[in-house]
């Protein structure tokens, strides 16, 4: 874990909530020089602490259904095949406009956030494109419905 | 689904690329007016299409291992308590830091993201935090693994 202060803590709050603050707007509600502020974002950026600035989507560009996916694959009689195997499944989902996020899961597993306009929609995306992929053990897919914490992540995912 | 046009996308697209991109450099890589790209970016905002500016923390900053929870609690024979026990179960892991993300799923279930140091820690955390809780039929744990999309989601729920 890097080391930060607790300017640099409160520096990356405000910036988190709001990344178009200037420096002299930080500098102003933390109540520190101007050049301190330029000189400890500068740090920020240079150590790769912060990594890029982005925007999030409103709730209109937003899927309005969302499902957490597990696939896991049947070990072949050949190994080796089970790591490639697993890599074009990943590769392959990668390139779907309704899969938001994927990553592998252990060996033999992937995990995918899988978004739609309907709840119906997702399950048939899942229907459609996962379960007919051969060599898997398990489909698992979770909806996840009112955030509680993290909402803006789909904002973040979502593709225009 | 809130209608786009292409300038519209393309402004969007390079926002989320780099969200510190001047109007002058948008319209510039866009080839169009300065004064255009200023109104496009006006209306994304007013209409809320844009929900805000924000930044992806680093990779320092961001905890190494990773897990998929899923929890589905009981029924119990007052099913009145069920809608009680799943909002205190998640606004009580919304506190917790290791809790990047809660979101509720379905009637009787629960999804959160938890991030440690270790995936040995992320498993205690589920084992003593999560398992201990009355009245849960299932938890399952699955570990999110190297990312092939969407990575940037751990930079943007981290707090610090």
């Amino acid at each position: 874990m890097a080391q930060l202060d607790d300017l640099d803590r409160a520096i990356l709050r405000l910036l988190k909530e709001d990344a178009r603050l200037t420096i002299s707007e930080i500098a102003e509600r933390l109540g520190r020089p101007e050049s301190t502020i330029h000189f400890r974002i500068k740090k920020l950026q240079e150590k790769n602490l912060i990594e890029r600035y982005t925007i999030i989507l409103g709730e209109d560009l937003r899927p309005k259904s969302l499902g957490f996916l597990y696939i896991h694959a049947r070990t072949p009689v050949i190994e080796d095949f089970l790591e490639k195997y697993i890599a074009h499944i990943v590769k392959t989902l990668a390139m779907l406009p309704n899969v938001l996020l994927v990553a592998r899961s252990g060996s033999s597993g992937v995990v995918a956030l899988i978004g739609a306009d309907s709840w119906e929609k997702v399950e048939n995306f899942v229907k459609e494109t996962i379960e007919v992929l051969p060599g898997l053990e398990t489909v698992e897919l979770f909806p996840v419905d009112s955030f509680e914490k993290g909402a803006g992540i789909v904002g973040f995912l979502v593709d225009v």
